[in-house]
């Protein structure tokens, strides 16, 4: 049997995530973070909402799921994340010591890929997955903020 | 008549905080934000009394000073924090458009400017204001963690 638990599979999660943003009014980004196969945090940009730019999905995902751990190292997790994280989330995965990262759409301006935020020496990172899908809610977001 | 609201008096204050998470046996960073003389958040670090990596001084200050604006920029506002931000509190002040970031102490291994992250091109930067106390505070408490 095939194993279902794909990197897709996950992420079809993380864009339901952003989904949910996206209806709220927020910059649609949603993240989730698994470990062993089992989603132990999701959630979702809520900047505006909160009033608060911390509040990113995947900032709100590293409190989630250490909270979930009881510890605030995220070895042995996962974050899959709809759009290439910015330096503040980058910067706050580098503490978590997470063991992988698995994001969708590029953010060339502000992606921590293109600034160069350093990451812990043990995550590895993966990037592209359904990363049309997430594009696609990004555009279709700012086509509507624009109306 | 003097003002008495120099950079010094408000580095003093986030000493003061930094004391506070020193006794709690939390990294000594402490930070406060002010707007027109008016201090508007106080915070110390407190990751490991939260088991959270993202609860640097410098997070919930931002947190704490856009709730007390009603708005998520901190426009007019100045960080004083006894520490060099790292990156992911470098990445979020980059997104909260502070107008002047104080800090004491560098942090040549972890520290935003070692690490080039970016600031919001309008955020000005001083460093070196109680750097001495900020640095001795900080020698103190990893010297007696490793009694």
């Amino acid at each position: 049997m095939e194993n279902p638990f794909t990197d897709e599979y996950f992420m079809k999660k993380a864009l339901q995530e952003a989904e949910i943003a996206f209806e709220k009014g927020e910059i649609p980004v949603g993240a989730v973070i698994v470990i062993d196969n089992k989603i132990i945090a999701r959630t979702h940009n809520l900047t505006e909402l909160l009033n608060d730019v911390t509040a990113h999905a995947e900032m709100q995902a590293i409190t989630s799921a250490a909270n979930f751990i009881g510890g605030k190292y995220l070895k042995g997790c996962t974050l899959f994340v709809t759009l290439e994280p910015c330096q503040m989330c980058a910067g706050a995965l580098y503490w978590s010591q997470i063991s992988k990262i698995v994001f969708g759409a590029r953010d060339e301006q502000r992606g921590f890929m293109s600034l160069g935020t350093q990451l812990h020496p043990k995550t590895e990172v993966k990037q592209g997955v359904l990363a049309e899908q997430a594009s696609e809610l990004m555009i279709k977001f700012f086509a509507s903020r624009r109306k």
